[in-house]
């Protein structure tokens, strides 16, 4: 019931039990799209584990922890988006994503995030939001640099991807920059 | 940023801790009208409580067991609408709210409940919704009568109200009912 | 070892471990019986689920929301009488109850109805209770009426039984009326 | 309203909220008698430790660790006995008990005490029941002796009392032993 | 990583996650000698069980109930000593321990023993150290015996041991009593 | 009592509720110079702080997500060192540190963090460890630099210190990396 308006063709959605069994078909019919990147498809093995996975992020929103949503595209589940690890003494946040295959290259991913951003800004009135990717996953990676954040970093070995180490890297954008870039940004939005 | 719109002028927006201010503030001006039936007013001494209520809210809306959100109104916040005791088993819930004192007759809570109940039955699937209001709220009861609820009890004393026992008169609609007459109901929204 | 005396035939002992079989052995020669207007007897398969029940009861007794004990006729575990959802804030309860197949016809059920609600209001201070039948059970319904309960509501559709919603007669008595009628009311007492 | 009958002016309640006044009352009214061997004495100053203290017995009793009794003597709560540290992998329990000042004398704690014994090894099935008194707690010791117990040690420095160490002699009966000599003992119950 | 070093040939170790292997491997090598008077013994079927064991000596070491260690002799897990139950208002513990049965004859749990004695009383700052053994555990009675504990009681079937109960005989010493008497103890350390 | 041994004047001992008033002495002392590059100085008024700290700290070290351990110089507390967030699914943890102000310029830190490093990749068997430092603090920034781990990134804004937002610098090191130079590395221990 609850949503963000973003366009004409996408909104956020936050999480509700109901959106389980839409966001477990997306996951599993990209599976072999998306465990290249995150570590958890291989063990999402049925749609249990996704309303595990649901219950987990409702309790985070009721903690003030994290907040994730479904990014809609044209009414349709296409993936998800979220702030993590909000940490109010530092007043900062991370925000992850993914998305279905068949919803690439419609910008879906860029349009989702900055929403996000925007969000964790202006509404949770955060000081700092930081993106971590995979430092091989070019697609992941160039939401950030679309939205005008700054690489901070490339953590080596900071994630065990089902058989190796892959390397992180960090982005970071402050609440000063955002306000003062990000509204007349032209993005390209490929994602 | 998560919100249900109604109609131009009105939406539902799920209670988040940044709400807490603005939701004291249009109880605290409203402090006399709302005592008359609320039983939780007094004790409502500080935005500490309402933050607490907040808290309160947010972990029923991550177990399951209820939804609450503020009514904006061009908005602001007008009050609050919700649906509480979700009982899965017996697939019923039943719906509380409250409106701000100068909110007042503007049909917001009519429509507001109205919005509920198709979130109760369309979204959450849920068989029965139940209304209670104290016997001598008319203001309270006119809401379920308007959305043509079925009377179906007197509960006698059912809640101490500060100084008194007041009774509960019941309203429910069933999910087949509200299917049936739901959409082209002509409701009269005064309040 | 906790027992409140009736008459020479009846008591009422607070529930305990020591319970859980004979409960057991009542509820499951009876089952055919039970489960027409009772939804958790399909649910009891073995004597675990029992001592589940009996462990639940005691923790509510421990946190003062209900008090449940097994009625016993001439020293035998004939079914079970208890006072739920002890609501102290607005000083009400509701008492629900079972018998065994075998043990009906003696007045048993009035008798033991009777003596909780005692408790409820010359023990416990509390300012109502509350009885709640499915409405075409006339059995159940007949024992607030007998103790003279006042019908005060039609629930529609209350309670989901297995493969149907049933509804609820809703009957109260309050202190006052108990205390004034409650002692030298003659009751046929055949159930 | 849950009761073990003794005899014509003894029995034991399990102890209930609705108690704390009454247990405060006796206790307070003997604070210098029972400091002597009570080291919880000086620490409850008011009723609310009182109520703490009856909470924590309640959930002893969910939990099936303790069992805690009123002493009624003619009605009136005269001190509490009880079973606690209930070891069922061990079969065995311990017995506490207290009494008023002014109600020493009459034989009351030795009938309560047996009747507790008897609960733990008739109704519980426990395999050994054991009593412990400070060494020079002549009253106290005198229960388990009357009662048959066997003295099995004196444990040193076995409790903070306020100000010392004091000793502790440990009593026990078996279930076998309780048995055999349980029933016919003749008692002098001057306690 | 955290040690007490004894003498050239003997150090505590503090229980971690990483030493469930070795304490698994010298109890499973061990099970007909241990089982002789330790009632865990055969419930511990697998490492598993000996990784629960872990947590709950790190969860009581957490809550300041107890310290566990693993014995090392000449650099290998060779049994545990650990004190229990630590009681700080009584200002008391108790000592267990048991060593794989390769590693007895050498003195070992003699010199173990006496460190722990020496940690509750000096570091710990406590007044109080028991130890319990079965009355027909000879070898164990026989490590309280020469650190110079008093034997306090007997007392009977304290323990259900597999198929039987076992008395405990009890030993205890004070701190000061162990401050005065502990340094210059010659003791003759043959297990 | 549980030490880890470094050489002849350094040893790491894992904190138990005994150091904490040897803790808070020693931050006490040292506030001005502690308070530059530490959040939680000002907040730690008195030894309940401490108190509360020590508990957090043995709660993690049960639960396995952390070791803390005091660094005694020559039998003194003199700072703190220990691993945080231990991540066993991407096999990384980070190290903290702090000293008391006599202590630095004797090389203590970078000894104390080697021995750290040591435990976290040879006991623990994690794969990763980072080491954050505010970009500006050079002495803090110094120990990882001496020990070889690489610097990774500039985190800006990570951290609210009092009054301002302050940059992080992430170093690291992987477990290959740490086997292959870490012994034979000679590293200048001025701090």
């Amino acid at each position: 019931m609850f949503k963000h308006y973003i366009d004409e063709e996408l909104s956020l959605k936050l999480v509700e039990p109901e959106d389980a069994e839409a966001i477990y078909q997306v996951m599993d019919e990209s599976r072999s799209h998306l465990r290249s990147w995150l570590a958890w498809v291989d063990g999402t093995e049925s749609i249990e584990h996704t309303k595990e996975f649901v219950q987990m992020v409702m309790n985070k929103f009721a903690d003030g922890t994290g907040v994730s949503t479904c990014i809609l595209y044209q009414g349709q589940v296409a993936g998800l988006v979220g702030i993590h690890a909000v940490d109010r003494k530092n007043s900062k946040t991370s925000i992850g994503y993914w998305l279905g295959e068949r919803f690439i290259g419609k910008g879906i991913m860029t349009r989702a995030t900055k929403a996000m951003v925007d969000y964790a800004i202006y509404e949770k009135g955060l000081n700092r939001v930081e993106i971590r990717a995979a430092s091989e996953n070019l697609k992941s990676r160039s939401i950030p640099e679309r939205l005008g954040f700054i690489q901070e970093g490339n953590i080596r070995q900071a994630e065990w991807l089902y058989d190796q180490y892959v390397d992180h890297v960090v982005y970071g954008v402050t609440a000063g920059e955002w306000k003062t870039n990000g509204q007349n940004r032209g993005c390209p939005l490929e994602w």
